[in-house]
């Protein structure tokens, strides 16, 4: 049985990856952390846990932590695991951190984006980047990794055989993303409320989303190539879901079937990735609470462009699922353990 | 393992069911019924399920079915099982029907409340009551049990204690629901228009829900007597979600104490019974996706009533998770099988 | 032109002052009193009133509010009118009070629920209770009006024609209300935050909500007896809205015309309440936006009880509509000036 | 008093003209045409409407109407107001149809993208495309006005300054837009109902939108030259409102200020476009219930892209209002006559 502690364990992302856990047969969570509500009681915080974890809070302690877990998950706010994180604690516990701290291998990238100074540009290198489908046998072997972000998750996958393939100009990549409210976090913060989400929309972030350098990073690495492209963030009156619809000039005359069978290469064999049928797009109802990525294209020979959708749960795929099948496999259990979530709908 | 069939398999009950089924590690479905979608593909009516069932939906064939299977649910609209049923058929298979056409003894007041000719009376006596907190052993040893409704769950649950031991004066009580829109199918309907429900709030059925002899029925055997009672529900622009709030005038001078040791006395041991600590009401948010029945109580020297309040997910065990609880006794399997699915939150 | 001031301009109902006050011919503001956003311009902070609102926000002055306008409104927290007003400042300018100070006429229950002490208690008695199909001619002549709560407005005008005429058992009257977010308030607090509210619903305040002496005090006005009743608020995923379903035991035997009567006695010619037509039930969405009052009612044989359901926009009727009303009236206008709203729908 | 009949008077956008014409003073409806519900109680349908609206819904004879009224307006589906034009109607009454049958020019795109024979050709010459702040003096004239699909009224009003000025390269013109559900429709389908839009987002008519050659031939007039474009609706979980985020290469070195120069050049002094402030993007929630557009726009120096966004509520600028707005300028009236709408908040 591996122990697992959480570190931020009362925000979304934290609560999914209780979630998850819970229902997870190889693990078991041992450590409850939050700064906000220390010796609260965790089912305080979500009654949802109600009778389902009796445990109380505990504060951020990654050294007392270390000792006692196999596994420590970050789910806090950028730069925290930095300034945690050290040798000692990493020779003794794997760690899955689910802020942008190891993302990003250009540091001056990282702080030119987020705005804060780098606490431990020593660990960068060997962080792999946890996109399952992508890095799958780096991760296995690795003590230290960056689970992607909800955006970057959707992104890349949506468009990486694309790239990887030199399907699209890379140059001409426009990403309109649209995420539910979850992904704004449990801060009780006005543009947060209720009221002034609901039965509204937005962009945010524009052309300065801090996601943006992440997917140019990872789909540089596909394609070979520097990638500058637009990200455009929008928020939507709905709990959870992520849809991308991204837009690329097509490099080559290609059909449908060609696009599908290039998508079909990297995709046919994964548990978590539905490449849909010809002419279905995705939907983000149809993979809520889930840990799928579904995936569909359109071809439009008017403009010589294709348009490309992916849909994941934020809070699943795009965090706490994706953390939990990192987990997976740096124990060497099955992928999918504790993540065959079938979709709730509606 | 269990070989399962599902008439009306593409409304939300049946699709709650066939997503709870497919995480139920003794049973399997056999046999997706759907008269509206023959021959197509069950993953082409509920995407969400794209590469996860690979059936086609098939006619609601009983007599076939009665050879393949070994547990027919009946989810679909009122009259049908009552008119497939026969002897035959439930010496071979159990049957287990969402609808209502067994749940009330007397037939006079079926064909009242729901205006049709009830068209297998004789099977009525037999039928168990399938609320499993409260018929647990009849259930086991039933062949046919009758499915509760989502809002009688979800209201007798809350009042049943209180009215077996005598604490509330039956005449007295009122039952005020509110229901997310799923309880309302998925039959496309001008009122169900998203459009119509979104940012509205309604009661509807006033005074002449056939949820009501229902409730007093079940009411009744618990105290003793007849009872008549006020059932009001309403409609929230939500997808799921059924919160009762009941009122009704103590009949004796009880503390908090006392009241709590009551729903103890009758929930404590129960799995799916979460009584929630005091001064701590339900939420339906906190139930969501599971089997849970949230409970909650205050008394009020004021008027010296009580308001009691319980929350559950309409289509889990207002529905398909009370079903599969049920197949569960029937069949010998542990109670919780398939069903202990964490709340999802948010 | 009368020249009015807003203190507590960019809550929820104080936006909605600004919004029916823009449209009104024969007011204008002058003063945007906003103590949170003071030198602030005022589309800032509601960027809906870009290019329509050029103020700036202004400190809660009453002294030099008084100097310079004819009506002040205040839209602020329980406590802060009471602790300002002086006979001075009534002797210069009328105040309509959207907080509850004015509104109880024993200081001892005001101090009870509301837990603070009174500032001004030797102005409670001149305040006009601001019911204005209840108390019109009061108000005319009034130059301090106690602005309804929106419960209250709500729960009061959908029983109180049957309380004056003796009707119903005062002593069986149970309310069930539904109220949307944005009667919650726009402070950025966690149990208002999208996700926590939406898709879930919940009871608050249960048998201690501060509008049940309020309620309590005007039915017993009406009915010429002492009211004690269980007033339970409930919090529903939607912007705007109340809808409350109210219980109670009929003293007569009635038929539909005789109540039907009763309600046309008090409310025939009233501009702002809409009794529907038989068997037609109030929705919020078909006040929405408006200062209407939708009233339905539904008799039950079964339980001689009668069910009575009202509906009002919380911020028009149930805030800003009903104060602007009032207004009116103390100005001598027209009673529905700035408030010919049509609903909006969808 | 201009006399207005509606036919179509049922759907959303129907009952928008009902609600801003009823608060119209300069004209009065006097046909509530409603193919659906003949002889039914206007307010039966549209309860809203009680007491407000005391018609009866009437049949579509457009001859008839010509001989009552002063303007028609066809809110109906493709292919109605063509099919019941003719030259004895039009000398007698002016006629603003909010369906596509006048909107393009060249009657083989219209009959390829909308799958219909145009039963009206003669008439498409002469009809004016209602979209007031380009072709104002051209409505003024007019008695054939076509007005603007919802999309596209948004789509076209955020790119047009730059369109005309050069400043942006056409054939790299991307919008991905986003609406609300009333833009569905009031029909009765699965996809609308409330349990499959709430909580979820797609994209649908990928590549394949009839809005899409409405929207390459208005900017083609401003550009000059032949435009293809992408162009991709999604659907949100909300009632109101359209967001476009429109993305296109700079053929310029242009900063802020240039392109704010040219927006303003175009839309300074128009009541009911408003640029807003450097770093302000729109959202849909601040034109709620309004007839404005909102614009926002952000360089981004990295890919040489400009991002522009604007926000509609898609029922009045982008459907009933701009026609009452263009019936304003045929008829000579002030053009924002009852359009005057604060915008709704929350």
């Amino acid at each position: 049985m591996i122990k697992a502690g959480i570190i931020g364990s009362t925000g979304y992302a934290g609560a999914e990856l209780v979630r998850i856990l819970t229902g997870h047969k190889e693990a078991e969570i041992k450590w409850y952390g939050s700064r906000s509500y220390i010796d609260k009681k965790y089912a305080d915080v979500y009654r949802s846990m109600f009778q389902i974890v009796d445990a109380k809070c505990m504060d951020d302690n990654m050294e007392e932590l270390a000792e006692q877990v196999d596994v420590i998950f970050t789910a806090t706010p950028q730069g925290l695991c930095a300034s945690l994180v050290n040798e000692r604690i990493l020779s003794k516990v794997k760690i899955i951190d689910l802020s942008a701290d190891f993302r990003i291998k250009d540091v001056a990238v990282y702080e030119e984006w987020y705005g804060i100074e780098h606490k431990s540009p020593q660990f960068i290198e060997e962080a792999v980047y946890g996109l399952c489908e992508v890095n799958r046998e780096a991760v296995k072997k690795s003590r230290l990794v960056a689970n992607p972000g909800c955006y970057t998750t959707c992104s890349i996958l949506t468009a990486y055989p694309l790239a990887k393939e030199g399907i699209i100009d890379m140059s001409t990549l426009i990403i309109d993303a649209k995420s539910g409210t979850s992904g704004a976090g449990r801060g009780a913060k006005l543009p947060n409320l209720f009221c002034e989400v609901n039965e509204n929309m937005k962009a945010y972030g524009v052309a300065s989303h801090r996601h943006t350098p992440e997917i140019e990073e990872q789909l540089g690495y596909a394609c070979g190539e520097k990638v500058y492209l637009n990200f455009t963030p929008h928020l939507v009156p709905m709990n959870r879901g992520i849809l991308a619809t991204e837009y690329a000039a097509l490099k080559k005359d290609v059909t449908y079937e060609d696009v599908k069978a290039v998508y079909d290469k990297y995709y046919a064999n994964e548990t978590f990735i539905r490449v849909l049928d010809k002419n279905v797009y995705p939907e983000t109802k149809w993979v809520e609470g889930s840990n799928y990525v579904d995936i569909g294209f359109k071809i439009d020979a008017r403009t010589n462009r294709i348009i490309m959708m992916g849909a994941i749960d934020n809070l699943v795929k795009g965090a706490a699922g994706q953390a939990v099948q990192n987990m997976n496999l740096m124990f060497g259990l099955k992928e999918s353990e504790g993540l065959e979530l079938v979709p709730i709908f509606p």
